[in-house]
């Protein structure tokens, strides 16, 4: 009989709870300061910016928490997501490795996004929020957060990177389908925006301006709140519910992996399929578990930048985080996988690295998009660039399994589909993609930036 | 407990025959005639076109054929799809009616066009075939077959009408990620492309003209078969698999069917859906059944053109198909739903409407775009302009239960997703989507060119 190539759940068998690691790390997350005071953030302090809901999710010590019955219903519009076996992939490569990968491009964004999206939409909307602004460079987060708004009636403000809202419509477009306002940043709408655009008319933007723009209009509306698609603890939170989902597929598939393998940029996909997973790991249930974090050679966050205390954004507005940083300044070159240009990392995946739980490997993009077109005319599914990292290593570990005759079980967190990158497929396929050598003295200069903490 | 969103077949559940509706139809469909004789195509006239096993699949009096083993296993990586209930959709609407779409945007390719695909490209593989030709208007056709193509090891040669070339690059990308070669159309390599380039070298291309280059280049290389997406019986069958799985999934919700709604271009998305059901009706199981075409009001095949013999192409190479059409040389105006621009229609479709078993409707786009982002917003998936057009349809069916009160169930076909077709919405939402009226006489002008049958 022909082996399966898909694990489906019911949406009867849905996790119920998203997994919170906090508790469960074996060392406390080193604190959020306070920028001025250099004290760990109180819930006070966010409060301006966030629903107290998100806030204690963000600090909560509770393993299981549970996810609203709203949320439930709305996660059913695509989840659970399939849990594919890449068997033309093995074949392919001839490897006695067993491949499988987790797929969130089923949801209607295209991405894991809307995991987080749509809880945040929900609890805001809960705590009389209004209306939600957020920034977004190549435009995977702000459609997901304007399909989740759509979805509980909220108002959904989207300041997209201008060069972005020129060079990439259809993102724009699929926004402004669910409802949404988006408008190019720098704007007009905001002071932050104004000012840029008094000093350089022309200037093309940047995920910094944008998120001043988008915190700007969020502090000056009192109806109006602030949204982030990664790096938290809360986002992160949300996003397990790809991993539970995992683990009971992997349970059905008769299989636990050796190997996990994900692409970060904030590292919010990633951790949700690996975090549940790596509970096992932490309690002694599967030791050698190992867990693959895989960035652009062209901002190498994990790999090269120290783990330091550093703000979120470019400009500076945000409490300090400890995490590895390329420095809130570091501008990353123009690579195509857009959701993988962040200067620092989620804090969660910073200390489990800095504790040796995760590991962390750099590629350049042309190695990337070779492995995609190869999984894709193996596996038919097109991934976008950002998961085509994890494509990448999935298939080294496959290729050193064929060496060493080892049939290990990898698993592949596919993140989103690339329906709206095929620009990036169409200059690889023409030999046009560069590789950006990132010079030593750049990072060194960037992290020149770095704040002081105040003692 | 809160009603089902979703219904999945596991992989073990995915039908393994296709169903052949042609010995069940209450008159026989009428032949197929060879344009210089008059009489009825043999096998041995179609056998330089096609390979032998769809030849007897297009003239199959078997119920039930086999689905081959490597055929099912390609399809297991997408299918089966997902049957959806949509919830939001009833509610925004406030319709007692049940609805329910049979969803084929999660394969690959994002339509249903794979399942036909898959199928030839293994038979062609099978019978020796090294190669396959086809002509592509906006691309969902060419980059299925690219598909089927690369999956089987054939090369695939794609003629791109040459407007939709350059308008609609990603669909080209698509189709060359999975390996196909892609021309523009006119092209140099044919006699056809390079008669019409010396006329006029700016000529932007037809589907027409891309059929007679695709054609010449399969009949002038021995190693080299021609595909066709849509119209024949053996590509209605091939899509069977669709309503095949659609009756299980309903069958799981605890519902059949009242209404059937679908858009038909060539037909063969639709009778993919509803010829598994419209055996109950012909059966006396489901006498009331109502099964309706939506097509658009600028190629009102159905509802404006007669019953007659027609050529399948605009060049009149191919044999004379019994249809409802507008005439081979009809050139429908530029709507966004490239898909439904075709002046003929199936011949089952043709034959079941002539006997009033399935009924016909046609819609203006801006219609069929409000009804796409009404969709969008309470479902989430953001449909294809083609499928839209049956959006538009469930919508009136499901506010005319409202007014009368009465809960029936309506299932849609929701042929794929419209991420490639974002240009479309865009001009929608910014107003500048235009209605086309076609004049009588210009449909009466197109129906001279009606080819005269020999006696």
């Amino acid at each position: 009989m022909a082996e399966r190539r898909k694990f489906l759940l019911d949406e009867s068998e849905m996790p119920t709870s998203w997994y919170n690691v906090l508790p469960d790390l074996p060392e406390p997350l080193p604190p959020v300061l306070h920028p001025a005071t250099g004290k760990p953030v109180t819930p006070d302090d966010l409060a301006p910016i966030f629903p107290m809901a998100l806030i204690e999710q963000e600090m909560s010590q509770e393993r299981w928490i549970e996810i609203p019955e709203e949320v439930q219903e709305v996660y059913k519009l695509w989840r659970p997501t399939p849990l594919f076996r890449a068997k033309r992939l093995e074949e392919a490569l001839d490897t006695p490795a067993r491949i499988y990968y987790k797929y969130e491009g089923v949801s209607p964004p295209g991405s894991h996004k809307p995991n987080t999206a749509v809880a945040q939409a929900y609890y805001n909307k809960k705590e009389g929020v209004k209306r939600l602004t957020t920034e977004t460079g190549a435009g995977q987060w702000g459609s997901a957060l304007a399909f989740g708004c759509n979805l509980f009636g909220l108002e959904c403000k989207v300041y997209m990177v201008k060069v972005s809202y020129h060079q990439k419509p259809y993102r724009r477009v699929l926004m402004e389908t669910w409802g949404a306002k988006v408008v190019p940043s720098p704007s007009e709408d905001t002071e932050a925006g104004r000012k840029v655009l008094q000093e350089d008319p022309d200037c093309p933007g940047s995920l910094g301006i944008a998120i001043s723009e988008a915190v700007e209009d969020a502090a000056t509306h009192d109806d109006t709140n602030y949204s982030l698609g990664s790096v938290l603890n809360h986002v992160l939170l949300h996003q397990t519910i790809v991993g539970l989902e995992a683990k009971k597929q992997m349970e059905m598939a008769g299989d636990y992996p050796d190997i996990i393998v994900g692409c970060i940029g904030g590292g919010s996909n990633f951790a949700g399929l690996f975090l549940p997973f790596i509970k096992d790991k932490l309690e002694g249930k599967k030791e050698d578990l190992r867990v693959i974090c895989v960035e652009p050679e062209a901002c190498p966050t994990l790999t090269k930048g120290p783990y330091a205390y550093d703000y979120g954004d470019e400009a500076g507005l945000t409490p300090l985080l400890k995490m590895y940083t390329l420095g809130h300044n570091f501008v990353p070159p123009p690579i195509h996988a857009g959701g993988l240009r962040y200067h620092g990392m989620a804090p969660i995946i910073c200390h489990l690295y800095n504790l040796g739980k995760v590991e962390a490997v750099a590629r350049h993009q042309t190695q990337v998009f070779e492995a995609a077109i190869k999984f894709a005319r193996a596996e038919g599914f097109v991934p976008a660039p950002e998961p085509a990292h994890a494509v990448r290593v999935t298939i080294e570990e496959a290729l050193k399994c064929k060496e060493s005759g080892e049939p290990k079980v990898i698993l592949l967190a596919l993140s989103g589909h690339g329906h709206f990158d095929l620009a990036a497929y169409d200059a690889y396929l023409a030999g046009k993609l560069e590789d950006y050598e990132l010079p030593k003295e750049e990072i060194e200069e960037a992290l020149k930036g770095l704040p002081k903490v105040p003692a």
